[in-house]
């Protein structure tokens, strides 16, 4: 296909939306691909990097194939946010010299932004946003509008400021096409702001804007000065990215957002985990070492071991899960933090006493050994309501001393519930083993 | 404060965003709220009900406290696919009475709404979009935007469309503003049309807004005509929903949207996953129960009978995640199927080794038993490795034969997992027990 003239290439190629010329860019063979920096502007190869669709470990790859007075002019078009997306991904020396050789107005907004820590709003804003004066009116604001529309990365929002720079309204472009052309901005805007802080957290913008059902959201430094802004494409993004990250962290997996080519580097992420639990287990062993005589004795027994810890396990990661998806969704606020303990509680203690009454039942019927029977049940039953309990507790506890709960609570409450469920079942066992 | 006067009442709670409006109303207690009904306009009230922040089964609960020509007023009033879903939430009964009270207008285009099945793009479109003829000119395009800018969801993009409502085009309120007010319309659409079909699945529809960038599509029937749009803020609810149901199913929770606020109803969402793994689990007692010979005679080999069966689960669970994680976010293709299996092979005999080798030396350090730990090595290896495959070859076959693979897949790959590592583990020990 590409391997013909420019010119047909080009019709075809730039008639696609942004987002399959992406998916064609990364697809195509290394060869054909450095063709394209011959046939597209750096521009026009700006608005295939725009598409989330090349993912982030290949960003590096892709500049590396290209000109660098090239890919520096590509960066400087792209929008702000974005190109320091691109540029975060790269060695420091190849940040500085792309800075170096592209346009100095691209290359100061870029600056400024690289400064901002990761995962704050800081660092997904664009600086790309349409202001106007408070008293200027509609007409003049459609020209600013019009002028900037290029450019801005939205233009169904307009922020208006007073002579500080300070936000202090916003207007939709759907109120200003129904406005009458004369009135001021200040009579139509709204003056009941939301807005986010430069320093948020990522997770919780995105949550305000699908609260609010935002296209997007102003970012305000401490004294309202209005620094950038966040468009709702970028936090799907970033809502996407935090559920899988709560996913794979819950199976145990480190990161899973990009799928591996290779079998290593998917072991590499799946090993810690499991050599963690693995340590984790042998401490568990060395519990049920402790009662390998009364095993011996009543080697029935044994049988149930997998049972009792796995229910526990199972109910564990159950409460678990409905409290870290609760502090993600901002659901559990503070205020209701007690009230879930005591509510996790009850429910610990229904689905135990529910499981134990079931558990006892099938192992009578099917061994004829009641004492044995109560015991599994009495030990279902508690290692069910502590690790009811625990999973809600350790993150909700994880969360408050800032560590993330997804990604430290899931051993801790395994082995927890391990340990507990050992220690009564076995221990009764050996305190009523004359009745075996 | 509500106690007070209409006046101030009014003129406080209107000025704020429909979100908090949606958030004192809900909390307020249900006798303050009788008030708001008299206080507020059907119309003023619809647009609380238009945030998200009201769940679902608050709906019926809220409807029944309003007079029903009042709350039938109040559903005509919010858009279509968003009283569509309040509808969804009645009995029919209930549904049909309003309907009859309702403008008949409204009352058409939701019965229209309704019928489309659950979870497809029909059910979440709305018919409240703006169309304009290919030969019309930008001036008169936005005389028709400005008329409909009031009850249309969004007017950012604008539908072209031929003599018969066939969709050929859209146009962006940024093109339009920007373009000279004498421009056809048609020249200035883009031609390249992306739109869904109103029987796609709404997941697919969501991933379709989120790769390319869009504030809505369009939604056709077979022959191109429009029937509909979808805009992003239902779509980023659509996508916190299935990675919410994900999540939730990985955890063996039924469902999770919302947080329960009684102990028994969060029990009966987890009881029944916890009964079918006890179920499950009492087979793998039973296999276990055929080598109680065994295990009498060499008590040692229950003690880690719990760390094999817990790392095959561990690493069929990763596996797991990965899959349906892949299939739900569209990564995985029908080309790549074959691949990722051959490297999940791969992964599972890395993975597999790795931590056969770490258990093998842990347990002859602890113990000093070379055959135990051998045996336990072996097992942890072999049932590692079939774990990480059937990890990912259930998941992929329950998605081909469209059963849900993150609701279906869990107890089978557990079961499976705890047998073979059982069958291995003690089947070699009662082989071997010569020399245990």
């Amino acid at each position: 296909l590409v391997n013909e003239d420019i010119h047909s290439f080009r019709q075809e190629y730039l008639t696609l939306h942004p987002y399959d010329r992406a998916i064609f860019y990364e697809k195509v063979d290394p060869k054909l691909r450095e063709l394209m920096y011959f046939y597209l502007s750096p521009k026009e190869l700006a608005e295939i990097f725009e598409t989330s669709e090349i993912d982030e470990d290949e960003y590096k790859e892709f500049l590396e194939e290209m000109d660098a007075t090239y890919a520096a002019e590509m960066i400087s078009y792209m929008f702000v946010d974005n190109a320091v997306d691109v540029l975060k991904e790269l060695d420091k020396k190849q940040v500085v010299s792309y800075l170096t050789l592209m346009d100095k107005d691209a290359a100061v907004q870029i600056k400024a932004l690289l400064h901002y820590e990761e995962y704050t709003a800081g660092s997904i804003m664009t600086t790309e946003f349409v202001t106007v004066p408070e008293n200027s009116t509609v007409r003049s604001a459609m020209t600013i509008l019009r002028n900037e529309a290029p450019s801005a990365e939205t233009i169904y929002y307009v922020f208006v400021v007073d002579d500080h720079q300070r936000l202090t309204g916003v207007v939709s472009l759907r109120d200003l096409i129904i406005a009458d052309e004369d009135t001021l901005i200040r009579e139509i805007m709204s003056d009941r702001i939301v807005s986010v802080s430069v320093s948020d957290d990522q997770e919780d913008v995105a949550r305000t804007i699908q609260d609010y059902n935002f296209l997007a959201v102003p970012v305000v430094d401490f004294q309202q000065h209005i620094l950038g802004i966040i468009t709702v494409d970028d936090i799907i993004d970033v809502l996407d990215e935090e559920a899988s990250d709560d996913y794979s962290k819950l199976a145990g997996v480190s990161t899973m957002d990009t799928f591996d080519k290779n079998s290593f580097s998917a072991a590499k992420k799946r090993i810690p985990w499991l050599i963690t639990l693995i340590v984790l287990g042998m401490l568990t062993a060395n519990l049920i070492d402790l009662f390998t005589e009364t095993i011996s004795q009543v080697a029935l027994l044994a049988v149930f071991i997998p049972l009792i810890a796995g229910t526990a396990g199972n109910s564990g990661t159950q409460s678990l899960a409905v409290a870290v998806r609760g502090i993600a969704t901002r659901d559990i606020e503070d205020e209701s933090k007690f009230k879930l303990l005591v509510r996790e509680a009850g429910t610990g203690l229904i689905t135990g006493l529910v499981c134990a009454i079931f558990v006892v039942l099938l192992i009578f019927i099917w061994k004829h050994e009641l004492v044995i029977a109560l015991l599994v049940g009495t030990a279902t039953l508690v290692s069910i309501f502590v690790a009811t309990i625990s999973g809600s507790f350790i993150p909700l506890f994880m969360h408050k001393i800032k560590v993330d709960p997804a990604v430290a609570s899931g051993p801790f409450i395994t082995t927890l519930n391990d340990v507990i469920s050992i220690i009564i079942y076995l221990g009764l066992a050996t305190a009523f083993i004359s009745s075996l």
